[in-house]
């Protein structure tokens, strides 16, 4: 079956980060460029100044319109922004300029994204420090993408492969986990996995819900919230025609992933329990798909690395991941073509 | 060198589930023979009814009195509890009988442990349900052993090969772990895992203890746990000459443990964080090392497995490394000899 190929806009991150090396190493290869079209959202200059990190050349084709433009795939597109010199920035260092750039290129990409000019996003990584330099209100791509599309909550699904993993909370003491949590919030991330899945081509997705406390608390031994929030979430979920199952205890619900999953999507109910699991079995592949508003926006799973930003020595796979999983959720490809 | 074999009591656990079939088992086989004298501690009909498992039967040994009578490792030696007769109890079923055996023949082993006639211990599964039916106060081994033997805590450390993970807290509601921590408990627990390892042979342990809060709290920005408890208890057992470090955000300590451990031992904070990386990659394999007491203990990693109780089809994997982790702990092999 012949797919079109999805139009992915990038954002590259902090610029002075292994961000603008990635991105265009990234969309250079094969595989990226079979599964959609990708248009870098920045300053044409940064990505000039990373295209030197690519063996073999591709033109640059600088984008004014994308409603009226077409997208040549041969050509590196960039959407310039023009809102950073590279002269003024020292790569691997944090600063009040890559902190704000970071900022401004993910509200441009979700204002194309809501025009339908790009069908989804790719967010490459930024810099906590150079943020707070900025003095931007920006705690992380989460809540910002939330905020701009006026959608209630927002979730980050970690993905690496087919092992998905979603937490009900994110940043959050863990005092506060049980607190925060409700049946609307469960049963919201609930529905927020089955539509991302729906989006990947699963089309009957089996969702597995963990308990917060230990053994699902034991009856009620140690903690209630299993009876009172989790369980009345599923049911909700289940009453929706959602195949949804659980709460299971967490510390046997992943046992095995790595080599087989029991579910296509697990639902945790806060970071480390969402966070431990996939980390331990696939650090250096994950991507976080950012769940639960109308648009399709993902992350790659690590940081800035400034101590080897510049120098080409970054690891492209998970920005390829990253890519590709955009393209899979906007139909460019089936899940099949995923990393497995 | 040659070790001095310690002697190894075994309490099989709920008479009704496997823990009699893999207590013979594992006792006959010759790595087991040659790490430790393993001695039963429990009913010598149950032992004898057991050992129809056996493919080539080893003659019984009822053992009287252990401060006098000799070990002969190529007999199936068995301290006569006589405190049950398997003719009353029906195979893979819950009973007041089955729970109330668990409760009388740990007693019975931390007092031959206490008065040095065996060196180590060995619990095998109990089932909660019987041992609610027998009405005991009885809620696991760790706080029994505790209790026992006058310590202030016990931790139970999951131990499979060369990794190894303790909890500050174990069963307990989430939204009271933070409560529960104390410096002088994250202390504690640093403390007896140094103890363990030097038991096990590692003569200069490097130890690992996670955060609570998501990526440490991000200095204070959620949590303040790390600053106010795991730091000082941490900077304490560093004065006491402890090689340990952290807090470390819980959700990259462990990645790649699988593979290679950077450190002998980690500390978690509750349930959770730590059964969560172990068992995601080594599930079938896991020893409770009981941990912070004067005695060396260790439990099987599951259950009593009801459902194949008396048909000869449990997996005598984790009861052959429970021994030998105990044998290793009482001096009898080397780590070495142990699963990698």
């Amino acid at each position: 079956m012949k797919h079109r190929k999805p139009r992915v806009g990038i954002i590259m991150g902090d610029p002075a980060g292994i961000g603008p090396e990635i991105t265009v190493k990234a969309i250079a290869t094969p595989e990226v460029k079979d599964s959609c079209l990708p248009i870098v959202i920045g300053d044409q200059r940064v990505v000039q100044q990373a295209m030197t990190f690519i063996r073999h050349p591709i033109p640059l084709q600088v984008i004014r319109d994308l409603s009226r433009e077409p997208i040549d795939c041969q050509k590196m597109n960039v959407l310039d922004t023009g809102n950073v010199d590279p002269q003024r920035l020292t790569m691997g260092q944090a600063s009040a300029l890559g902190g704000r750039v970071v900022f401004e290129d993910i509200q441009l990409a979700v204002r194309l994204a809501q025009r339908k000019q790009i069908d989804g996003i790719v967010a490459g990584p930024h810099n906590k420090y150079s943020v707070n330099l900025a003095g931007v209100s920006f705690a992380g791509y989460p809540p910002l993408i939330a905020r701009l599309t006026g959608s209630r909550y927002a979730f980050n699904m970690l993905v690496s492969g087919s092992i998905r993993i979603v937490g009900a909370t994110l940043h959050l003491a863990l005092k506060d986990v049980s607190q925060a949590l409700s049946p609307d919030l469960v049963l919201a991330t609930i529905e927020a996995v089955q539509v991302a899945l729906h989006r990947l081509g699963i089309h009957q997705p089996r969702i597995a819900v963990a308990g917060l406390n230990p053994h699902c608390s034991e009856e009620g031994l140690f903690g209630s919230e299993e009876e009172t929030i989790i369980r009345p979430a599923v049911a909700s979920a289940q009453k929706k025609g959602i195949q949804v199952s659980g709460p299971f205890p967490a510390d046997s619900l992943f046992v095995g992933i790595k080599v087989q999953q029991d579910f296509d999507a697990y639902v945790a109910m806060y970071h480390d329990q969402s966070h431990i699991p996939i980390k331990t079995v696939a650090f250096d592949s994950i991507v976080g798909l950012i769940i639960g508003t109308p648009l399709v926006v993902a992350t790659v799973g690590h940081g800035t690395a400034f101590e080897i930003a510049g120098k080409g020595l970054a690891n492209i796979r998970p920005m390829s991941e990253t890519l590709k999983l955009v393209a899979c959720s906007c139909g460019g490809i089936t899940p099949e073509g995923l990393l497995s």
